[in-house]
């Protein structure tokens, strides 16, 4: 009986390859690798909506495009400073904020309501993660790019390089994964010819649940509490021996280490050096070796390796971003790869409409409210 | 190459049982002839939400929790406000309202997430349809059913008996149906452990296409063109001829008459004896009647007959609401439902994650941008 739908194909797709055996990732054609550290977010936006990474003025007219449809109209401000005084989880806010830009859409345009998506949802995170220190919001600056303005509009101050690039290359690793649940509730929506607002909207309802994107938190507490390399057998002994699952490992579509927790690892590496009292990846490093190691003793054949969540919180970390914002950034990056399943399920897809197995009673007969138990 | 999942079971459910050969539709255990005519709204919403209909002390206990919810925060209101001037769709509007909501939640309670959304729906609705009129919104009252409550907010005067029970028996027809597209996506998010705000955004946004719930309004467009029983045969010839799909007509589950279109046909009776100016129903049946004839010669052997949404249109004509509201207030109807499947997939439902087939490049070599073509 398949309720999780393992293993059944549901969709056809370009955007990307999961080979789950060899740990290896394919987005738009290119491996993971070889795009993530080097490409610009918009450029792998691009790759995403259009099949190709952008020439230079192609890449100029989309930068132009984001820039542009930055500003939130002011019932959405409202909404977030309402939320902000109800103390609201981002990620609530976020998706209830998104799903308010249908306000200045008319949906006719899904190339325009994912443009205009992928451009505004930085503001409204950042915006949100203000109000709720107590700062007034930073207004976009339309000449700076999609992840230098946004650090720009959380922080107030113009970031480094170092960091930008750092942001950019967690967000093209993490941009599209296959038929996830929030991308495949994105293409559940759209498949009955709805918009991309309301696909966004129901991704990013998914993306909330603790199955889904709620992970990169509980792995930095997990490493803060073993603290050293040292502790890290007993603690992870202990975890494993009440049955508990170790955060960051493990993952449906891979019998080996995710591709995406090799390049993170590498993405963390000069973020890290720059503050050598930070020993966090140090630790991490150790932590990995020691759960591969545990988990092949206790869950043997199961394959269990570093998932994206692993290294994907160091990165963050380093960002100085508070793990109240983490799902809401990898939201950031993914509304890259919701649009582009919307759009390519709009383009030709079938209503999605599977069947149920009826398990209720089938002996009832109708009976009159006073005879009721 | 399945891609809209035809045939494949995607859960287990108690909630409904559709025998597409049989034409019969089982909801909660009861035939939906029996239940839709006999009960109110909340009875069969506590079917659906705890598998059995309530006994009098439960029932009113559910009507009251149900009264005490209906209630907008004044964001919501302000909400709505904002949509009005920009002329939204209502059924944009209601799905951005409804995951507003989020803004008086801890989400730590499933259930009264749901009969929040339940409550708080019509309030929306009523209130949307009044502000797009310019008309004051009408404040919900506390002493009337869900019905009759929601009759009153949309005209500010306490709606006939026979209006509440039509509205009651349709709301009971169509309030569930297995794992259609808007049903499903509510599943999928909630698979994630997300929350019921979260699921029922994704299902408003799903329901919005008008491959799922945007159909009523056309049959009634359909019927008006048609005007009169004589030329219902030369014009549905000719949408054949042309390949076109007659609105109300067929389903995926059903290769018979779609058991709702007999209950919602004996619903729309009396609306219309009522008025015996208005032939709509006569002519409805005429043009029934002829379809299924020409179906029978243009598509042999498919088995399309008339679909819910076909008597649909009557009633809600019949009831004075525009065609701007069918699909909101079929919402209201079908949120019992969305929520009822939502709590079934929280109580040990597993994550809902499917795979793709790859059909994109992988022959690519990165190439720097000056080299793009």
């Amino acid at each position: 009986m398949a309720t999780g739908l393992d293993g059944v194909v549901a969709a056809q797709t370009r955007l990307s390859h999961i080979d789950g055996m060899a740990g290896k990732l394919v987005i738009g054609g290119y491996a993971i690798e070889d795009l993530a550290p080097r490409e610009s977010f918009e450029e792998v936006t691009h790759l995403l909506w259009h099949d190709r990474l952008p020439n230079s003025s192609e890449l100029a007219s989309l930068k132009d495009a984001l820039a542009e449809s930055r500003d939130l109209p002011v019932e959405v401000m409202d909404l977030l400073r309402a939320a902000a005084a109800s103390r609201c989880a981002a990620i609530d806010a976020l998706r209830f904020a998104a799903d308010a830009l249908a306000l200045g859409s008319k949906n006719d345009d899904p190339q325009r309501d994912a443009a205009r998506l992928v451009a505004a949802m930085p503001t409204i995170v950042a915006t949100y993660s203000r109000l709720l220190q107590g700062l007034p919001a930073v207004a976009p600056r339309r000449d700076l790019g999609h992840a230098e303005n946004t650090l720009y509009m959380l922080t107030g101050e113009t970031p480094a390089t170092m960091q930008v690039r750092a942001l950019e290359a967690y967000w093209n690793t993490v941009v599209e994964h296959g038929l996830n649940a929030s991308t495949f509730a994105a293409r559940v929506i759209v498949s009955t010819h709805s918009d991309l607002v309301s696909a966004v909207t129901g991704a990013l309802g998914a993306l909330k649940g603790p199955r889904h994107g709620g992970v990169p938190g509980p792995v930095l507490d997990m490493l803060r509490e073993i603290g050293e390399p040292g502790r890290a057998e007993p603690y992870l002994r202990a975890m494993l021996e009440r049955g508990d699952r170790i955060m960051g490992f493990g993952h449906r579509a891979y019998k080996v280490r995710d591709p995406r927790a090799a390049v993170l690892e590498r993405v963390a590496r000069p973020l890290f050096e720059k503050n050598a009292d930070d020993p966090l990846l140090a630790l991490a490093r150790a932590v990995e070796q020691t759960a591969v190691a545990l988990l092949d003793e206790y869950k043997p054949g199961r394959g269990l390796r570093a998932n994206v969540e692993f290294y994907a919180a160091l990165v963050l970390h380093a960002l100085e971003l508070p793990k109240e914002l983490f799902t809401p950034m990898f939201a950031l990056s993914r509304v890259a790869g919701w649009t582009a399943h919307a759009l390519e399920q709009l383009d030709g897809g079938r209503l999605i409409r599977p069947f149920s197995e009826y398990v209720g009673r089938t002996d009832r007969q109708w009976e009159v409210p006073d005879e009721r138990p």
